[in-house]
């Protein structure tokens, strides 16, 4: 099965104690997509500036990412400047230049509206609305947003979660969204806006996801280095959703698995800048770190 | 087996933004030996004044706890005020009363010199030494600590180290003895520093155990509701050497199932003021939510 994903696709120019990299490959749905495509078919929606390098369509291409619903567009691409402070934990934004995202409209190509798994990546709630708008039956929609969507979309991000059976958000957020800082009690009353799935990120912590079945308590796979946490919560649900697409059918009993998955693409992400990591993960290399998990986890 | 405990006994004024506690019990020795206690018979080794209330004793005693190296002295018990905010992770000492602990020092009755499990919970490290010089051929020595001693007792630390089997401490205690902020990289400096066993505990997202035998990544129980942290760390530790001191023998193999059942203790710790939720705890309901956490890990 493939998996659909939308997002942003932008150039990152991360700075961190130790190096400055301008413009990697970055965006919610290039790191989702790039996660995804090591279980299952991607079908990338976004947009970039006719700046975006040649390089980086053809590192989509290589993961086999279609690349139909990628608009390229007059104008420059998505630029996201930070840095990040010595513990890796506390970044802060140096520059946004929006481009051509500032007017982007996802528009579906025909063969992409059957797709039965959809990741809505992190984009502003109205444009993950116009995307569901689209479609036509899929089975399984999760939803990834940020605090900027709480503190200025708030309404279509309710509305949004009416709409689908999976939000994932962290720990920050579900605080914010809730008025919960106990987390078990966030993820309930997320539920009673909507989503029948909630998935906690805590970064190195890993996550949880609350559902009717009851909770799973996600770990993270322990890194002895970080070199660029940017995009690993995208990796994380990009990997989890390409899982899920690849197992097909119902989620119940794979959902923590695909999580597993998620934290371990994830892992890979962050062993390097950008997607320079994750790009050179293997399905083999994935499947021995979530083996390694098992054994890390087990009493 | 027995566990023998050494470590402070204390009365606990503790403020929430819900409720104010005057003179709990408390103290690292009090929680950590109530702990214990669901699981092997407990030898306690502590200091309180005249002042002590009669029905703290009586605690102890239905809980089988050996008071024979409980000294009560003339003066006045220990006494810790503190008040936490409204997120109950962050809290602020109001006072610090010595009282007779000022002066103490730790004798162990002959019987307990024998004793093959041996916890110091969290007290000065010149205290700990002085229990281990009074030891015959104890088989596990566990140490817990604090930041006061890395700020005011680091040389007594770093030779305890050379001592003991286990080092257990939080993550923001393991960052400041290494200067290694990456918890698995900390982790492996303090082996270097002598134990084989490295327990950093984080709270409400679990703890972590590195040794010989590899990692561990242990959870923490979900709670929909804290009440007190105070003392879970200790209920932690003295759970789990309980557990491994009713286990007998060796620990490798039984350790990290040791740490599942020290933080179902610490979870009941939590559910109440000072002491209050752990005592009401019963050894089938502990093993309760040991099952709960294994379905709650399971992928």
């Amino acid at each position: 099965m493939s998996v659909l994903i939308v997002g942003s696709t932008a150039l990152d120019s991360i700075t961190t104690p130790h190096a400055k990299n301008p413009r990697l490959l970055g965006g919610s749905a290039s790191h989702a997509a790039v996660a995804a495509s090591f279980f299952s078919p991607v079908r990338m929606v976004g947009v970039v500036g006719d700046d975006f390098p040649r390089n980086y369509l053809k590192l989509y291409r290589k993961h086999k990412i279609d690349l139909e619903g990628l608009q390229i567009v007059p104008g420059k691409t998505f630029h996201w400047a930070g840095e990040y402070e010595v513990n890796m934990n506390n970044r802060r934004t140096l520059a946004t230049e929006l481009g051509v995202f500032e007017s982007f409209t996802p528009r579906l190509p025909e063969a992409y509206k059957d797709t039965e798994y959809v990741l809505l990546a992190n984009i502003a709630p109205s444009l993950q609305h116009h995307v569901l708008d689209q479609m036509r039956r899929p089975k399984f929609i999760a939803a990834d947003t940020m605090d900027l969507w709480l503190n200025i979309a708030l309404q279509d991000l309710l509305k949004l979660l009416k709409r689908v059976d999976c939000l994932v958000l962290n720990e920050g957020e579900a605080r914010q969204l809730t008025k919960e800082h106990n987390l078990v009690r966030a993820a309930k009353a997320i539920h009673k806006l909507g989503p029948a799935y909630v998935i906690v990120k805590k970064g190195e912590h890993g996550a949880i996801l609350s559902s009717q079945a009851g909770m799973f308590v996600s770990p993270a796979y322990p890194l002895c280095k970080v070199i660029d946490p940017t995009g690993a919560g995208d990796a994380f649900v990009g990997g989890m959703m390409g899982y899920l697409a690849a197992a097909g059918g119902a989620v119940d009993g794979k959902l923590r698995r695909a999580m597993i998955y998620g934290s371990v693409v994830a892992s890979f992400c962050c062993e390097g800048f950008g997607l320079q990591a994750t790009t050179k993960a293997t399905r083999a290399r994935i499947d021995s770190r979530v083996k390694e998990l098992e054994a890390l986890t087990k009493f």
